[in-house]
């Protein structure tokens, strides 16, 4: 064996992993592309294997047998999570965040590719064991968010929009109750994006009454298809009832005082024990 | 040099570069992580750059000196941008795509996780020499390509509205006149998402008379910001003119005939020109 070569191929196979979450390679596409022989190449896998998850960047999974081969998960160590949600944590409640009515702003995160891209690696942990066909949202602020969770899910992305749109061809349109209570709000998804029996994650980026999620997962039902799970960024502590059950929470927006512009956001804990 | 330890740094460097486009790693920063001379370090990037561009697989750079370091530019070979570009082009031309009144049905492609980072990176090849200070959009469809661009530039993504949201904050709302110059509407942004004086590149999925592009070019002179680059997906090739201008685009929409369900989407060879 060619040492040299060797330190050729780590890089390339590296990237051929990481830059397909959950997509499994077989062992012959990477003899192929290298001209390596199998031993060789599972060495190879090896090595990538232990680099990675020493400096906790994920893990490189093998399966044996004849339909084997390797994928790369995009996983992080439980602190690394922890650490994450904390630093957002703390980002979220700095004081200029308030705005008039009292919401806070969070767009600058929902649209950040890096925070967004972590935040999918980490929902994807929660949820990949659940073999969602697909990840949906509805628009706007939870798109990044979704997509990104879809892509390291190694699955598609629907989003569901307000109204129908010529553009999309014929939909399904509900109506639904907004988290409030106060107003009826309409849902509208493409025929063409969900098939009957199709397992649905839902993902989107704030809860307050939970009516938005609910929409999504009675469009689901108009669908045929099946809810995995719910994931949001946000969920306010208040109203503590909430339209849509079963709803994980990376974070907890705890507090809020318009008056002195102070809000605590914290890290869920039941979110955190779920991944040990 | 112990060979072993060779081997087990560098997939957790590729990982490092790949995870990060566009972003400077100091030597430093490596050398203290693997606990190396920056000698051993220099030769492990140098494999790495060298294993990467051989598989068609981006770019790593060298800065030299006292500020020096390293990056991961994510850019392709034109043969490789070229086949995606034909690739995506023979997907949008396939029968079943026309829908009634005449839209080309492109959803599932403007979500999926995959072919959006890869258009993510062939945008970024054509605009980074433009130094772009954030990526903006118009919601809904062009969300994923655009964060995806951002993503691949490192830099933040902004999304402008149709309506100004009270969760936004203060926004600056504009009237604009759509593409067929028919009617006006409206599109809102949050004050705190645009700074003066910064360089804005404007990504969208679809441009037929540039209405809502152009609309995104007003707001951002009502911001004080200068835009440096606008890229879409598809451009209709009817109406020739459009009411924005400069307008790279990656694929064309030539001919649609609505009565046959046929039409014919080729791949922008001014594009792939400029990218030569």
């Amino acid at each position: 064996m060619d040492r040299v070569k060797r330190s050729e191929r780590l890089g390339a196979m590296t990237h051929m992993l990481i830059q397909n979450p959950n997509r499994i390679h077989t062992f012959s596409e990477f003899c192929e592309l290298f001209g390596s022989a199998k031993s060789t190449i599972s060495e190879d896998v090896n090595l990538i294997a232990d680099s990675l998850s020493r400096f906790d960047m994920g893990a490189v999974h093998t399966i044996s047998g004849a339909a084997g081969g390797v994928f790369y998960r995009p996983s992080l160590s439980i602190n690394k999570v922890r650490q994450t949600l904390e630093d957002l944590s703390k980002t979220l409640s700095a004081n200029d965040r308030i705005l008039p009515g009292g919401f806070l702003y969070t767009s600058d995160i929902t649209s950040d590719p890096t925070v967004t891209e972590l935040l999918g690696r980490i929902f994807a942990m929660r949820f990949w064991h659940l073999s969602p066909s697909f990840v949906l949202t509805m628009e706007t602020k939870g798109i990044p968010l979704a997509l990104m969770t879809a892509r390291a899910l190694n699955v598609p992305l629907v989003v569901a929009r307000r109204d129908s749109k010529a553009y999309e061809g014929s939909a399904v349109k509900i109506s639904y109750i907004s988290g409030d209570g106060d107003h009826i709000e309409t849902m509208a998804l493409s025929r063409r994006a969900v098939k009957e029996g199709q397992r649905t994650l839902i993902i989107d980026d704030f809860m307050k009454g939970g009516g938005t999620l609910q929409g999504m997962v009675d469009m689901m039902n108009e669908f045929k298809a099946t809810v995995v799970g719910i994931g949001v960024m946000i969920s306010t502590a208040i109203p503590l009832e909430k339209r849509c059950k079963d709803v994980k929470t990376l974070l907890t927006l705890d507090e809020m005082d318009v008056s002195t512009g102070k809000c605590i956001v914290t890290p869920s804990e039941e979110f955190l024990r779920a991944l040990m």
